[in-house]
Order: structure tokens, then C-alpha cells, then sequence
């Protein structure tokens, strides 16, 4: 662990996944594996029911989704931009393939990554492979001109991104310039990889080598913020969009004491550790339990930049600044959501469930159980199971694992359900219904012919446009 | 955490709960929760089938059991006496409670502390409190003489066995004597305790105020270390016996990643960490990997103090020393009973299942479970599952939750499989069958009147003997 961390117990909803940094004057953000709600979170600011009520927990914006990020949400990209910040996404972007909803169009100078996650291979048939973009061009296709074997698990990509945001940190060092970084290398998201030199280094296969290998990436990006002189005026923050992928078996990860895992509202599903790194600024080894979200980064950001948002729309993060540096706590409300349902609701250590599911029968007899080896009776339900008029409330203190629900008859339960109850009819009041842009899908918009593929020769042809209403099936 | 410290991944077979001090020339033990076949084990260096064929895992001996540690075993307390050294046991026994088989008949020179778990309260009629000894003599008994208030949880036990430890080595620093400290606190064993300083101080309920308290007791041992100068010429060494109790629910803690908790063979029932402190000697910080008993803590303390076991008997620990001092791994079988039944075997990162077997349908209705949350289809069985033809086998590295057990017809399977049957083997063909100690059972060997009590008034009247086969459930 480098020194002037600060580790903290950050939980995330809408799950997110991101490595970032942020830092005034010179800024990195660094995301990886960004999944719609939490990457529209982030970089709005506010929770997607102001703009999408459609979107899911499988909202990885596979290549049907016609929709996208919409001119008028204002990203924290393009309010930095403003503020005379260098902003470069390297890896994985996901709100929205389709040209208009591209990086570069949204406040973005740089980019070099994918729309999409790295699923595949494809076939170039039915599906093409997804595009790997230089700016606003394709320069390949993964597992085409980016390989990555389904065989031994060798591929590079993670040393491509490293190479990457070395090569951009090196640039605005030397125009001393500030910059907003965000890196969102593939790693550690299925298909697993690893390039050779990590391949079989871990006692862990190659979950553990891939980790290994980010681990490593994200050493030597400190290291050259150290070597050009930006570690004191840079904050790091590195964290994850969800918890391990119980659905990927043995090759997504551990949730530890957490139930459940990705996909799911239980605490295996969304909360995650994060470490923010600021040497000189954030006093090194300390750990807050402040409960925080993604939003939060984007706040951060801005109250770093000196920067200030559209006082048109409602923000629903808080800037991190005030914990980071003075280590303050502060009790707030989290949501957790799943499609544009509310589950469940926490507020200090007790969380409510509205709702418990997992996943259906159906998916589990063909093997997809997002709660793989847990069974909580009453909890881990493969039914959507209304609790409304009597919510599970669980103390995530004592029971961190949400094993052990506390009885409705308690003058425990009754405190503490008043409070939630009154958190969550605050938030319902102030909540406006947005555009649904998961809602449709259409085959023709799929990476066939990307920006950039004329001058490569690369183009596909895709079939007609025929748009239907996306099967979602969680 | 302290300075000088060495994490590692020590693996427990049989199950042990211990905090432990070894030296030279001045040399503590610190252990709790001292279960049966973990203390015979730590004790005389040998799995508990050279001595005893009936131990089980819920070996914490009632009081109802008339056998106990026999005359013929050579405790590491005896060897370490020899040697010169001064020692005492703090806590609980739990090799036997009928005279001959205390701790001072067997080695040790001081023993402030009680033959059985703080069980209870009991009602003096048909079972009597356990008693509290000091040196010989009882000097009182739990929920009587020494408060623990079930209905706050307040009681100042910890506090009371960590000042004895404190007492202990002022005094062998005063003497400049060599010691052997064995420190078994109650804590953090059900039913769960604090003192008033710590009650209401962690986010994790009476639970975590007893860690707290625990913690906090063993830095102010380590710190009396220092002060007295013996830091650099003292072993310290601290570990569990076993996993979380799932059977206590939310008050037993949790196992994280591992499979289920004590009382079985899964990881959550025997894989502890351990931490060694020695500075000076151990290089802080560093963590391994080697894979250990509390047998080997038998030979540990007897390569420090060069003292030389009986030859005429096997040995199945080994001296960590190599690890502790020089970073050395190697690998070795740990073998996995249950009663006598040999359950699962590991050698390296693989594991193997012979019987698999958590607790029954009949205790599951009466609330006892031991894996409960988990379920992982013909693996948590709740009958006991007998796979000697084709043993479920897991790799630890990749699945440390014992979830994806590797397929009977991988080369990976074949080749694993040979190495642990050819272990097996030779750690049957070693085996030597002992005398039977956890067989019979009568109320009338109960502590109704243990030693002093005459001198205190405070003797009870136990019923007739009537021996009986005990009806052990596991």
C-alpha cells in the first residue's frame, strides 16, 4: 500500500467501479469498468431518475442499446474543461456507442478505450467486435488488432492503459497543465486476462494475476506523479463500481462477509473499500467509515476545481473534501436501486429492504446465480418479494453479512424504520422522472461501421434497422 | 497493529484458539478458548489420536466427562520445567477438571483460571457453576465471584486475566527467570462479555467490544514486555482455536470468504491467522503463507528452549522457527478429523473432502447451524456424505470458499488427487489408536467440590455417580 493513502469504508450506489484521481490544480481520474448507473452518477452527479428510469443493473450498455448520455446533462468532464482542466478517459466509456453520445462530444479531450466492455469474441456476424477508439477514431477491434486469448488468458490491454495515462501524465507535467484523468482499464472484468509477465504470479488464478497486474499498473502510475513532482498537488482515488461478480464463479472475485455479490442490492453487490491518495494533504493510514457514493466524486471534483455546476437540477452527492482531509463523519442516507425500483434505503448502520431478489429459477437451472453458495431464508429470494409494509432491517454493524433480521416487534426496529422511512419520503418528493434511454434496442446500432473505420478498411455492414423494446431480464 | 509483527496464513488442524508468548531464554504462551483436541495437540505435539480416539469437536469438556489428560502425555508445560522454565496458564484448561488432571499436576507452576468455559449461569442443583482457581485451590466461581451480567453483557474478566498477566511477568522479569506464559482468556467466547470501558465502544455490538477489549489486553501485555526489556527475548504468538461460531449467529463473528465456521471441517471451521512478535528476531511486516498447526507450537517451544522431547512417541508438529526467523515455506499435509473420522485432507493449495457434513435437520429446526447463510449444493450436507470413491476437491487459491469443486475427470483432479491419497496413506499407516477420554460421562464428577472449597464454605452436593456413554451429537 503506497504512503499518504487513506483507506474507507466507501459505499457506492449505484454500484460503481472506478480507479481515479482528482486534484487541484493537476487532477487524475482513473476508471475501470464502468457500469451505466454508476458512471452516469459520477459524472452527473445526480441519481439517473432525473434521466433515465429505464436503466438496469445489467446496464454494461451492450451494443443494441440505442440510447445514450444526453446534451443536456452537464458531466463533470466538461464543468472541468471549463475550469481550464485536460481531461483524458483511458478504457472503457459506457454511456453510449452511438457518435453522438461519444466522450469527445461530452467534455472529453482525450480518449483511448472502448465504448463498450470487451465481451466476446464476437463474430463480426451476428455481433461485431467492439472498436477500440484513439480520439474520436477506431484503431482496431478487440481480439482483432487487440488480442486477447480465450485460451491461455494472455492479453496486453492492461499494459496498453498504463502505457496510456504514463504517456498523458508525462504530457501535462510538461505543460503544466491540470488535468482529470479517468481510468477505466477492463481489468478485472470478465473475460479474465493477463499479459505474460503477470500470467500464473498468483496464488489466485488468473483473478489473481489480473488483480496482480492493476495493481502493479496502478503502482507505477503513483510512482510517476512522484517522479514528476504532482503527488502533492494530485488526489488518487481509486475504487470499484460493484462487488465481486458472484455469477462468474470462481473467477469473479469475493465478496468476503458481504451477501451476494454484482447485481444484487445486498451489500455484496454494491458496497466497496475505496483509497484516496494525496501525499502532503490526506494524512497516510487512517480509515473512515464515512459512507459515500460515486456522486460524491463528482462534488469532489468540482469543489477542488473551484468549479460550479447548473443550479438548473439537484445534485445528490456531497463533496468528500471535508473527510479526506479533516476526517470528518457524517451520518447520510444511501439508496439502493435496481431498475428504477428503490430496494433498499441505509442511514447510518441499519439498512432497510423494500425488496429482496436475486436472480429467478429460471436463470439459476442454467447456472447464473448471483448469490452462488449463500441462502439466507427470507432474504436471498429468487422471487421479487414486496416487504413494503414490513421491510427486513438489518444492523450492518453487527451483522455486516445481513444474516440476522431484527424483529419488527423491537422498539429498535421502530426507531429506527421512523427514520428510514422519513429519509426515503424526502428523497421520493424531490425525485423527477427522467427520459428512459435502456428502453430500446435495435440491432443496426451496433459497432458496425464506427467513426474511423473507412480509413482502416474495417467498416461492417450491419442489417437493418429494427428496433424493439430491450429484453432486461433483472 | 503492533510493530514487529509477522501476519501469516497459518492453518489450524485441529482447530485451536490461542495467544501465545514462547522465548529464550524468556519465553510466554498465551492461549483461549482452549478447545480439546487443540490443546492436547498444542500441548503434547500429536494429533489426538495417539491419545485419544474419541475426541470430538465439541471436545470443550463438560463437566459431565470423567477422563482427561493422562499421566503418560509429556505437556510442553513438563519439557519447558525441565528446561528451567517458570510457567503459568491464565484462562481455561479444559483437560479434564478431576484432580489429577489440573494444570499444576502437569507441568505448569501457576494457573489463575478455571478447568471449563464460563458456560452458565447454572443453578448449583442439577449443574454446578464452573469454578475459578487459583494455583491449586478454587478461589471462587463464575456468575457468583466473579460477575458476568448476562442482561448488559458487563464483566471485568478480561481485565482480571490480563492484570494476572501483567503480575506474571514483572515478577519473572524480577527473578530474570525464562517463562512460559499460556494465556487463555474466556473472551471472545460466548456467552459474549466486556467491561464496563469497553461496553457500547465498536460499530459491531458486544461482539466487537470484546475484540476490543481483547486487543487492547494484549497491547498492554506487548507494552509491559518493553517496559520490563524482555521484548527482544520474547516470542509472543497469537491465534484462534477456530473459526467464527456461525452457532451463535450474529455474536460469533464472521468467517469472511471461508466456508461455514467451527465445528466443522470446512475453512470457516479451522483456517485462523496468526501473528508472531518477536522484535529483534522477526522482520516486521512480512506476511506467509506456510501452512501450520498448534502442534507445531509443541516443537516451536521446544527447539527455543532446546529442549528434547521423549523419543519413544511420533510427533506431528514441527519448529516454525525456520519460517519465523528466515521466511522459509514449505509445504506439508494438515489432516482434517471430525471425531475420528479423518474428513478432508490439504496439501499445498489443494483440499480434499472424504466425508462432508455440517449439522443435522434435527438441530437446523432447533436453530443450531453451523454453516447457517450457506448452501452450497453437495458440499454443506446435511447428512453426513461419504466421498472416499471420488473425493470433492477444491483448490484454495482460486476458491477459498470451498464453492467449485475441481471435476473428477480433470488432469488437474488426477494429479492432485495422487499426491493427497499418498499422503493419507502414510499418515494412516502412522496412526497409533488411544485411550478413549471423552467416552463416559456422569453428573456426579462435576466441579461440586473442587479443591478449597472446604476452606471457603462453598462446597456442593453432587449426586451418585452413574456413569454413562456420553451422547456427543457431532
Amino acid at each position: 500500500m503506497p504512503q499518504g493513502q487513506k483507506v474507507y469504508d466507501m459505499f457506492l450506489s449505484p454500484m460503481f467501479d472506478h480507479t481515479s484521481t482528482v486534484s487541484s490544480p493537476g487532477s487524475q481520474y482513473l476508471m475501470r469498468r464502468s457500469a451505466w448507473m454508476a458512471v452516469t452518477c459520477l459524472l452527473t452527479g445526480h441519481t439517473p431518475q432525473f434521466m433515465l428510469t429505464a436503466v438496469t443493473f445489467t446496464g454494461y450498455t451492450p451494443q443494441e442499446i440505442v440510447g445514450g448520455i444526453a446534451d443536456s446533462e452537464v458531466l463533470v468532464s466538461e464543468l472541468l474543461a471549463q475550469a481550464g482542466y485536460r481531461n483524458k478517459i483511458i478504457g472503457k466509456w459506457h454511456l453510449g456507442h452511438r457518435p453522438q453520445y461519444l466522450p469527445l462530444r461530452h467534455g472529453f479531450h482525450e480518449w483511448f478505450g472502448a465504448p463498450n466492455c470487451h465481451f466476446g469474441p464476437y463474430d463480426n456476424k451476428a455481433t461485431p467486435n467492439i472498436p477500440v477508439y484513439n480520439g474520436s477514431d477506431m484503431m482496431g477491434r478487440y481480439y482483432e488488432d487487440f488480442a486477447i486469448s480465450r485460451a491461455s488468458g494472455e492479453s496486453n490491454l492492461t499494459q496498453l492503459y498504463v502505457r496510456e495515462a504514463l504517456d498523458f501524465i508525462d504530457r501535462q507535467a510538461a505543460a503544466g497543465r491540470p488535468f482529470f484523468l479517468y481510468w477505466a482499464p477492463d481489468a478485472t472484468h470478465g473475460p479474465l486476462y493477463a499479459s505474460r509477465g503477470f500470467l500464473g504470479t498468483s496464488r489466485r488464478g488468473l483473478y489473481g494475476d489480473a488483480v496482480r497486474e492493476l495493481d502493479d499498473g496502478v503502482g507505477r502510475i503513483l510512482s510517476r506523479l512522484r517522479d514528476r513532482g504532482l503527488d502533492t498537488n494530485t488526489l488518487v482515488f481509486f475504487t470499484s463500481d460493484n462487488g465481486a461478480a458472484m455469477v462468474s464463479r470462481s473467477k469473479g472475485g469475493s465478496n468476503g462477509p458481504f451477501l451476494c455479490g454484482k447485481q444484487t442490492t445486498f451489500e455484496g453487490g454494491m458496497r466497496e473499500p475505496a483509497i484516496a491518495w494525496w501525499p502532503s494533504r490526506i494524512q497516510p493510514g487512517q480509515i473512515s467509515h464515512q459512507l459515500s457514493t460515486v456522486m460524491d466524486l463528482f462534488s469532489t471534483a468540482l469543489d477542488l476545481a473551484v468549479a460550479v455546476p447548473p443550479s438548473d437540477r439537484v445534485y445528490d452527492g456531497t463533496s468528500l473534501l471535508p473527510t479526506l482531509l479533516n476526517g470528518t463523519e457524517v451520518d447520510r442516507p444511501v439508496f439502493y436501486y435496481r431498475g428504477d425500483e428503490l430496494m433498499a434505503v441505509r442511514y447510518g448502520l441499519y439498512k432497510a429492504h423494500f425488496w429482496t431478489w436475486t436472480n429467478g429459477e429460471d436463470e439459476r437451472s442454467k447456472g447464473i446465480d448471483f448469490c452462488r453458495g449463500e441462502d439466507v431464508p427470507g432474504v436471498t429470494t429468487m422471487q421479487q418479494v414486496n416487504h413494503t409494509d414490513s421491510p427486513l432491517l438489518f444492523h450492518l454493524g453487527r451483522d455486516p453479512g445481513e444474516r440476522y433480521s431484527i424483529k419488527p416487534k423491537s422498539s429498535e426496529y421502530k426507531q429506527a424504520m421512523r427514520k428510514l422511512e422519513d429519509l426515503v419520503a424526502v428523497h421520493r418528493a424531490g425525485l423527477l422522472p427522467g427520459e428512459p434511454q435502456f428502453n430500446m434496442c435495435d440491432s443496426a446500432v451496433m459497432n458496425w461501421a464506427p467513426a474511423g473505420c473507412e480509413k482502416l478498411g474495417r467498416c461492417l455492414k450491419g442489417p437493418k434497422s429494427k428496433p424493439y423494446k430491450c429484453p432486461w431480464p433483472h
